[in-house]
C-alpha cells in the first residue's frame, strides 16, 4: 500500500474511531455490557475503506470534513454491524485476526449487539440536520435507506444459493449479487453521501456511483483472490471461503473447467458443513467416546472389529468438511489457471474504474483527497498482479 | 376477550396488513426469496396489539386514522423483525402455531429477514413527512430511535443473565428489563406515536406514556403466566420460558420460597441447554449409534457391560434439559404458590395501569378508541384471575 493512501486511511480511521466513541456513549446506566460490544468490531482496526471514500470524495468535490465526518462514522457502524451479522450466518470463525464475536459471546448475544448497531444509527443521521441542513440530511437517510434494502437483498440471494446448494450461476449472477451485497454498502452509498454533502450536481453523483459500482466488484474479485492467498495479514481464516461454501469468480471458473467428476465432487465437497469449533459439546463427546472405546476394548469387552466399526460410525468424518478437502479443491483450482482467470477479471473491472474517474476529472480538480481515490484504485491493480 | 376489545383489534390488524403489504412491495427483480420471508410472521396473525394502541392513542385523542397508519404498520413491522431476532436467540421453537421462521429456513436466513425487515422502516418513516408534517415525522424518527436503544439494552440485559447464569436479582431488576425490552416498543412507543401524530400536548404525552410503562409490566407478567398454563391457544411452546431458561417473576419468587437443595436444582436444570430439534445430525447419529451397539451385542463383538457404558455415555442425557427435568420446576412453582403470586402482583400493576388510565379523563373524551384502551386494562385484568 502506498504511504499516500495508507496515511489517508489512517487519518480517516481516527478521526471516525473517536466519532464512533462519541455515538456509543456507554451510558452508565447499563454497566456498559452493551455498549462495550458495540466498540468490539469498530476498535479492531479495520481498514476504515467505507468512511475514507466518503470523506475524499466530499472534500474532492469541496465540501467540508467536519460536515461530512457523522455520515462517514455512520457508515462504518453499519459496516461493523453487517459483519457482526454475516459472521454468524458465514458460520465464520476470525474477524480481524480475533475470533468473531459469536465465537466469543455466542450467536444471541451477537445479534442483539448487531441490532444495537443498526438501531444506533437514526439518532447522528437525525442530528445531521443542524450540521448539514435538512435538504441534504434527508438525502442522506434516503441513501442509506436504499443502501439497506439493497445489501439484505444481495445477502438473500447469497444465502438462498448456499442453502439450496446452486451452483446454476453465470459470472453476471454474480457481479449482480456482489454489486447488491457490498457494492452498495462499501462503494457506491459511501461516495454518493460524499456528493450529497458537498452538494454536488446530479449528474456528477451518477458518474461518481458508476466509478463505485465498478470499482466494488473489482475489490470483490482481488477480496476472493486474497481468500485462497494464504497471506495472514488478511485477519480472516486461510480458504474461508471454501470452508463456507461460497460462491466466487474462482469456482464459478472451476465449475465451467473441471471434468464432471471433478465438479460432482467439488459440489459435493462444498455442501459439506464446516465442522463445529472444537470446544462444541459434540466434538468432545466423539473425541472422549475414543477414549470410553479404547478402554473398553483393553478390558475385553469389545472386539478390535466392533472398535472399528464404532470409530469408524461415530466420527463425524462423512458430514463435516475435512482439510483434505478443502486442499483438493484448491488443487483443482491451480490445475484449471482459476486464480490466474479471475486476476484477469479483476484486472479488467480495475481498468474499467480507473476510466470512469479519469473522466470525472471534468468537474473535480486536483487534491490530496482525489489523489486518494486514484491511488485506491491504483492499490487493486497492484495487488491482483 | 370482549368483543369491542377482539373487534378493534381485527380492524386495525386489518388495516396495518394492508399496509405492510405495500411497504414490502415484492419487487419482481429479486424472485422475491426475501419478500415472502418478510411477510411471513406478519401474515401469522398476531394480535396487532401494538398498531391498535397507536391508531386508538392517536384517535382517542382526535387524530385521524390516515396520519397515524403507516407509523402504526412500521411498528408492527418491527415487533415482527424483533420477534424474527428473539426466535433465534431464545432458541425457540413455535411461533403463532407454527415452526420459527429458523426452524424453517435456517438460522443465517432468518438473521437476514430480520435485518431486511429492520431496514425497511426508514423508507416509510421518511414518507411520513408529506402525511403528518416535517415536526411530527422528525418526532416520530426520533421516537423510534429511542425505542430501539431502549429494546436492545433489555434484551443486552436479559441475555447476559441467561449467559452467566446469573439469579442474583430482584424483582426490580426484573421489572426494569421489562421495561426496557418489550415495555418500550410494545406500549410506550406506540403510545407516544399515536400522541405525536394527534398533536397532543407534551404533560398528555408524558401521563399516556406512564400508563404505557406500567401496562406493559401488568402483560408481561401475564405473559409468564400464560406461559406456563400449557393453553395452546397460546401459539408458542408450552413452557417455553422453562426450555429457554427465562428469568420470569414466577422463577424470582421460587428462588426466594424453595430449600437450598431445590434451588441448586432448579439453577442446574435451567443453565441446561434445551435439546436440539429432532433432525439435527448430532441426534439422529446417536440415535442410529443405540442400533449399532445392538447389532454389535448381538453379534458377540460387545458385552452387555460394555453397552451399558457406551450407551449411558453417548446419551446426550446430561447436558440437555429433559421433560423430567421441566415437570420437576413446575411441581416446585406450584408447590411455593408462585403462580398465584405472579397473579397479585399483574394484579397489582393492572390496578395502577387503570388509575393512570382513569386519570387521563382530564383531556380524552368518551370514544370508542379510548374504550378500546379500557377494555384492554379490563382484559389484562380478567386474564390474571
Amino acid at each position: 500500500m502506498s504511504t499516500v493512501l495508507e496515511s489517508y486511511l489512517n487519518d480517516c480511521r481516527a478521526l471516525v474511531t473517536n466519532e464512533i466513541r462519541q455515538i456509543i456513549p456507554g451510558d452508565p446506566r447499563y454497566e456498559s455490557i452493551l455498549y462495550d460490544l458495540m466498540l468490539d468490531y469498530p476498535l479492531r482496526e479495520g481498514k476504515a475503506l467505507r468512511p475514507a471514500l466518503c470523506i475524499a470524495t466530499c472534500r474532492a468535490l469541496g465540501g467540508q470534513l467536519e460536515s461530512v465526518l457523522r455520515s462517514a462514522a455512520v457508515l462504518e457502524l453499519y459496516h461493523s454491524a453487517f459483519l457482526i451479522h454475516d459472521d454468524i450466518e458465514d458460520e465464520s470463525l476470525m474477524r480481524r485476526g480475533l475470533p468473531t464475536l459469536q465465537m466469543q459471546h455466542g450467536i444471541p448475544i451477537a445479534i442483539n449487539v448487531g441490532d444495537a448497531m443498526l438501531g444506533l444509527t437514526l439518532k447522528p443521521l437525525l442530528e445531521n440536520m443542524a450540521t448539514v441542513g435538512l435538504g441534504p440530511a434527508l438525502k442522506i437517510l434516503e441513501a442509506i435507506s436504499r443502501m439497506v434494502q439493497e445489501s439484505v437483498q444481495g445477502q438473500a440471494l447469497e444465502l438462498d444459493w448456499v442453502r439450496r446448494c446452486n451452483w446454476d450461476i453465470n459470472e453476471d449472477d454474480y457481479f449482480r449479487m456482489v454489486e447488491l451485497k457490498t457494492g452498495w454498502y462499501s462503494f457506491i452509498t459511501p461516495i454518493m453521501i460524499g456528493c450529497i454533502v458537498a452538494r454536488a450536481e446530479e449528474v456528477q453523483m451518477t458518474q461518481l456511483a458508476e466509478f463505485a459500482r465498478i470499482l466494488s466488484v473489482a475489490f470483490q474479485v482481488q477480496d476472493d483472490l486474497l481468500n485462497l492467498s494464504a497471506d495472514d495479514r488478511y485477519g480472516k481464516e486461510i480458504f474461508g471461503d471454501l470452508w463456507e461454501g461460497k460462491r466466487t469468480i474462482i469456482l464459478l471458473h472451476l465449475m465451467r473447467c473441471a471434468s464432471r467428476d471433478e465438479i460432482a465432487e467439488v459440489k459435493r465437497i462444498l455442501a459439506l458443513r464446516r465442522p463445529p469449533p472444537a470446544g462444541i459439546n459434540h466434538d468432545e463427546q466423539l473425541k472422549g467416546a475414543d477414549c470410553l472405546l479404547a478402554q473398553l476394548v483393553a478390558e475385553g469387552h469389545l472386539t478390535q472389529s466392533g472398535f472399528a466399526r464404532l470409530t469408524q460410525f461415530l466420527r463425524p468424518r462423512e458430514c463435516y468438511k475435512q482439510d483434505k478437502d478443502v486442499n483438493l479443491i484448491m488443487e483443482l483450482i491451480r490445475k484449471y489457471g482459476c486464480l490466474e482467470h479471475a486476476r484477469q477479471i479483476a484486472l479488467h473491472w480495475t481498468i474499467e474504474a480507473h476510466g470512469r474517474l479519469e473522466l470525472c476529472r471534468d468537474f473535480i480538480k486536483d487534491s490530496i483527497h482525489f489523489a486518494f481515490l486514484q491511488e485506491l484504485v491504483g492499490y487493486v491493480f497492484a495487488r491482483v498482479q
